[in-house]
């Protein structure tokens, strides 16, 4: 019924595309924004728009980078004989907040999934191959999610390095920090229980 | 540390600015953003860099409008002897979508709020009683929020209004549609009792 200009419903579609935005949050966005002054409006935009100028993937290992290598590739502090290996750039954020990896990243871009037509192919799992074969890596840490898709991923990448005579190891599966176990759900309280170990 | 790039940093900080975005979902709003295509990302940033190009407030009823005039008030078949007066611009869609009202409206700009500075000269109710001078009004429903501020909005606007002898009504209290008796709180059932009608 054209209730509403065409600027405000274009914006209010936008927002909707991004995920986890419902038509209702992106409406409720969209009229925050028209109340906002128009210059925090601009910075937004400005922001959007200036993305992709600068940001890139990494050349080593698909975290996200302002130059050719990102922060962790060029930091000479890192030790490049451990890798940890993950679906997502975010989850390099995940690991570094752990505060407990001081290795490099390889950033898969995705986990197996043959409904989604996700194969080892569409993954960046010849990349992973390249740099070990330049020899530094001894250990590879897989943590991918631990979902049906990271599972499969992970156990495939088992298979696949197995040969190279390097460690290949999974993050600890179990009961996460701060859980009440009446709540915890049945597959992660068995994965806790094959996982235990003597105190 | 610096792990992420600039560019990165500014886009999740612009999002965290939004109402209801927390740190968590900024980053992966922005995460989304690095992986999706420029194309994508650049629709959103036009979208909003043209939002308050062509949209401003009805300069009659302050909702929303790409000309002088919005929808509401350039429709000749809206009937303009009742009125009904909302907080926001948000609250005229929610009014419309009931289906339940042909008239016209008045966005207050907010509700009165002693504690935020908000009094009656911070809400748009001088441009209120300049409408009502017209003569064509012959009902104003208040349709403010069912919270204290909006309570006492209507209150206010109720004894403001009252010489002018016309009638001034009150949207109804009670349980809403769907709702569960037993989970309803203490004041929405007390005040479904006071508006209770015959069947």
């Amino acid at each position: 019924m054209g209730l509403i200009p065409a600027a405000v419903e274009r914006l209010t579609a936008e927002f909707g595309r991004l995920p986890g935005i419902g038509p209702k949050t992106a409406q409720r966005l969209t009229f925050h924004c028209m109340s906002a002054t128009p210059e925090a409006t601009d910075r937004l935009s400005s922001a959007l728009r200036e993305l992709h100028d600068g940001v890139r993937p990494c050349t080593r290992c698909y975290f996200i980078a302002d130059g050719d290598l990102c922060a962790v590739c060029s930091n000479p502090r890192r030790d490049q004989s451990v890798m940890c290996v993950v679906e997502e750039a975010l989850d390099v954020l995940a690991v570094e907040r752990s505060g407990e990896f001081a290795g490099v990243y390889h950033v898969l871009g995705g986990a197996l999934s043959p409904i989604d037509g996700i194969g080892p192919d569409q993954l960046r799992i010849d990349a992973l191959e390249r740099r070990l074969d330049e020899g530094d890596v001894r250990e590879v840490v897989i943590a991918t999610d631990p979902d049906v898709e990271g599972e499969a991923t992970a156990h495939y990448l088992g298979e696949r390095l197995v040969s190279r005579g390097i460690s290949v190891t999974r993050l600890a599966h179990g009961l996460p920090a701060g859980a009440d176990l009446q709540y915890a759900d049945e597959v992660t309280v068995a994965r806790a229980f094959v996982g235990r170990r003597a105190l």
